[in-house]
């Protein structure tokens, strides 16, 4: 085994790199639900539409179907006269033909009845007689209607794979009549705590040195956020043995692997000696390049990915969401992640970073302007007082107040 | 009853009237619930810590704990020495006490033990001998630690109310014991589906004049992103004494009822006959002032929110997600909405608009580049195909290819 400074320099990679880099095949398995249920799931192939949609021409205004070359050269001051043929109802095959001459009277949305081939806008007309309809201006074929797969040819694509499928989708869907989709199942996704002094969050009173376990709870929130099933292995305590068998246990029904690696930099050798022990390929990066994600471990144990986090709370949390969550997303099929919400804000005041390292800053953004956040990387107040983070780029060596950001929201 | 064109006059409102102006006062009950279930759902009021977080001062590097004043003029030229006192545990009340001239090991995360007011970190120290240190520079008191009430002094709001809990408030609230919190219930919302032309989706084969109901199912996928709990309460024929029936057996147990008002002039009548009747203070307004909001209506009917949305699929699921959903969310206790994802982007050709009204333009959004899409309001295939939205001012008579807009993105 090289030193520990040589093994660090070799397996150290960019938040780039990661994101880019570390793409596990792994993919759940597909299942059959109801398109009530499937808001946000990502379909297993793109659906395509089984027939033409509306599937029939259809009124878009209230009004009389004609024939548009019956209207040419109508106009207020010289008006076309047709002959009221009767009326289309609605969600019904037409019982009238607009012959030459005729008109029927339509609402939005009805079927157009044979013969015609525009729809007049009520407002262009007067009634001059009780069967006798004043056209008081022309309309072009096409005109107050949609063709009969105006909104789907039949075989186009109604909704992608790939991409969690929003709610117009399930409307497109619904039209076309497909009820039930091929998903991604969601991705098992096993949380393991590990740590002396961590005790469960239901624990009445703390010794000193005792910490409840606030990390298993909001990952949980984020696995479930990017479309998981969270799982809590529970909390493990610093013993290399316990948390191999933890692991390991865990590994045979997990898509998705996260451990919190401890704090202290013995405990982080342990986790990672833990997780190279669990197979092949196993561990692709021992450190990102980015603050707070330094102590990451990503790694590929006989095709289930592995994330180790950052033993403090605040840091763990930052790098699941930069890190884990698009890992989470990825398994469960989902390959073009939906967007995050941002804000352009003045930066507060100076911000100084390391170059060649990226930092993840937390800020608060009020009035355009985003106020960063410092404190250790032990406390979670600095995330919940928090509105987003922005990134402060490699190259930079910090950025000035008045600065132009982008902030990352949280939601 | 005033003249059509009278009554519209007075009760058309803009769509920043409506969303300042239309404010229900209804708020759903309340339900305690366990923290793991509370990703999103609103506090009924603010949580206070109970205690000091993290509750004892704490390593937040690995080194040893001294008392700083003792390293005051250490340097590598001239180091000070400090006898090794012993090692403070994870997890444990210390057992070692720091004297004056002495020093502990400690780990990230563990207590600092008595005496103690700093941790010096492991780089800037040397073994000098098996229970000597060298102190190769000095720190402050504070350094290498975080106080006993750095996170939160007791009484400090954990988690606001007001918005959607994140996954870093589950953790704050975790970290001081806080295992169930009272919500706001997730409102109860009842879509109705008006419209002879409708058939359940589910329907294999379509008459000529037939639609399958496609915007139930995206109003309830809308309905659950904003935290509320759909309910399709059918469809229901342009009748008005059918319609009346249902939405007057849907008032009772809805927090908010959303009807589908269909898409002819005629049948939009009807609905608002029906809605007008079913309470006090009764309708709010009869239309929106933005396209394709027009037919929009708004009531209060005995304390229940309506919304009367446009007949058209398409212009429906529009006016839901500007003016529907922040209502649900109001009535479920967040008055303070999430963030929506944007993107500023180019606009890829002229888009022309009436001054005097707001519109709302679907756009696709590519490589910095928003392209509207245009279509009749009756294609979904316009919502499928868009990433989102953009809303041209009412001041503007339209805007420019080149423009630089914001556009609502869909996730």
């Amino acid at each position: 085994m090289p030193a520990r400074g040589q093994r660090e320099f070799f397996a150290v990679r960019t938040l780039d790199e990661a994101l880019s880099g570390f793409r596990p095949g792994r993919r759940t398995s597909t299942e059959r639900i109801e398109l009530e249920s499937a808001l946000g799931r990502v379909l297993v192939e793109g659906v395509a539409a089984p027939h033409a949609l509306p599937g029939f021409a259809r009124a878009t205004v209230d009004g009389f179907a004609v024939r548009a070359a019956d209207t040419y050269g109508a106009s207020e001051g010289l008006p076309s006269y047709l002959e009221l043929a009767g009326e289309v109802r609605m969600g019904r095959p037409p019982s009238v033909e607009v012959r030459p001459g005729t008109a029927a009277a339509i609402a939005t949305g009805a079927p157009l009845p044979p013969g015609a081939d525009a729809v007049l806008m009520v407002e262009h007309t007067q009634s001059a007689a009780p069967e006798l309809l004043e056209v008081l201006r022309p309309v072009a074929p096409g005109d107050g209607m949609v063709r009969p797969d105006e909104d789907a040819a039949p075989g186009t694509e109604l909704a992608a794979s790939g991409r969690p499928l929003r709610a117009q989708d399930l409307g497109m869907l619904a039209a076309a009549g497909v009820t039930d989709v091929a998903v991604f199942a969601r991705p098992h996704v096993t949380i393991v705590s590990t740590g002396d002094e961590l005790v469960p969050p239901a624990t009445p009173e703390l010794e000193i040195g005792q910490v409840r376990d606030s990390t298993a709870v909001a990952l949980a929130a984020m696995v479930r956020e990017a479309g998981g099933r969270p799982r809590h292995a529970g909390i493990v305590p610093d013993d290399p043995d316990a948390l191999t068998a933890t692991l390991r246990g865990a590994l045979d029904d997990s898509d998705v692997l996260v451990v919190s690696a401890g704090s202290s930099v013995g405990a982080r050798d342990e986790t990672a000696a833990a997780i190279a022990s669990l197979g092949e390929p196993g561990i692709w990066c021992h450190g990102l390049a980015f603050r707070p994600g330094k102590p990451t471990l990503l790694a590929d144990c006989g095709g289930v990915p592995v994330v180790g986090l950052p033993g403090n709370p605040r840091s763990a949390l930052v790098v699941f969401r930069v890190v884990g969550a698009p890992l989470v997303r990825l398994v469960g099929g989902c390959t073009d992640p939906p967007p995050e919400p941002t804000a352009r804000a003045r930066l507060g005041r100076d911000l100084p970073s390391a170059a060649g390292r990226v930092d993840v800053v937390q800020a608060r953004v009020r009035d355009g302007v985003a106020t960063p956040l410092f404190g250790s990387s032990s406390l979670l107040s600095i995330l919940t007082g928090a509105d987003g983070y922005l990134v402060v780029p490699e190259a930079a060596t910090g950025l000035a107040a008045g600065s132009d950001v982008e902030v990352t929201l949280y939601r």
